[in-house]
């Protein structure tokens, strides 16, 4: 039984960006924050947030607000933070290096191990600390590492055609950049996060047509 | 006035992707379908969907369902992916460099017409159909050339600091990577989507946690 069943998927998806902001108090040395200001600063209602919160056990005190490196902390536990899943990227195309160079794994939950890439010319390939291996080695590298996590930087032909060898391997969670949507069909076996960039930009789109007016 | 302005965020958000299930019917040679099997594609319920296209004015006819072609040309038309938005990218390092080789701006009503870098190593690099230039030229091009969109593919600091220029300069509508959040300060003025890929590994986190619980 999953320890959070019964919380949404939107309290959930608003979780990373409280603690995001908790992150930035932080750095900025602020201790403490009521919800009212934690609502300005994040553009939602203090109400919505002490909501959201208390599906978690609620964290603050009424009159005090909230201590901010605790609730970074306890938000960060929740979110798993705190935990190192090894992890590999599959796709070493322009999207891959970006996204092995870019993330800061370690501060997410995760633990970069190892890429691997479908083509030859790509292998021994170096991207930041890691080399890139041939997928033709995925299988025996799984046995051997158990890997929990993929990231998917291919076609979406690809991510279709490897994914359920991947689960067969262990694989356990998919952050998925490929045009395919793995949540629908996996979704009790394993957990999918889809990064769907150009629904963000079509978003993008309808808004500037709003603002525009056009 | 806002065209949209009473229909609420997550329906909008929730567009884009029925505009991509719909792209995929349509590859596919898919006539007509069904609110009820469009709901099982794209895993939400018809009578969500229903009430999602009625705040746009319906579309479909009781017992036939939609035409493919149709709705998928006229969600096209409400996300204004039938434009072609000019629009400039900030930000040659890797994920600047990714985005620039990875997303078809033109399929989603943009068109990148130029990459800007403060790095001076950087002028001069050749991106796909671009050259980057530096960002000393930016005041200069943005007069000539009057773009309307920027992607901010910059540290959070440069970002903080380069946006009130750059609504100075015309920009009305961000894309924006960096870790600073544009909406709140200026939601009123332009149009914003933030795309934070921390916030995403973070919920798979989460989720992968549910998962395994562990």
């Amino acid at each position: 039984m999953a320890k959070y069943a019964g919380v949404s998927t939107s309290v959930i998806r608003r979780l990373p960006r409280y603690y995001r902001f908790l992150g930035d108090l932080l750095d900025r040395g602020v201790e403490r924050i009521s919800s009212r200001e934690f609502a300005d600063i994040t553009g939602l209602t203090a109400s919505q947030i002490r909501q959201d919160l208390n599906c978690f056990g609620g964290f603050g005190q009424q009159g005090y607000g909230y201590n901010v490196e605790t609730l970074h902390a306890e938000i960060g536990k929740i979110l798993g933070v705190d935990k190192l899943r090894p992890s590999i990227l599959i796709g070493a195309g322009n999207l891959g290096i970006a996204i092995a160079n870019h993330i800061i794994f370690e501060k997410r939950g995760f633990r970069l191990d190892a890429i691997f890439d479908s083509d030859r010319g790509k292998t021994g390939l170096k991207v930041r600390d890691w080399i890139v291996m041939h997928t033709d080695t995925l299988e025996s590298y799984c046995h051997e590492h158990k890997p929990l996590i993929a990231l998917l930087c291919i076609p979406r032909q690809a991510a279709m055609e490897s994914v359920d060898c991947l689960i067969e391997y262990g694989i356990r969670g998919f952050w998925n950049f490929s045009h395919y949507d793995l949540s629908v069909r996996y979704k009790d076996k394993v957990a999918v996060e889809n990064v769907h960039l150009g629904d963000s930009l079509m978003t993008l789109s309808f808004n500037v047509g709003e603002v525009l007016d056009d």
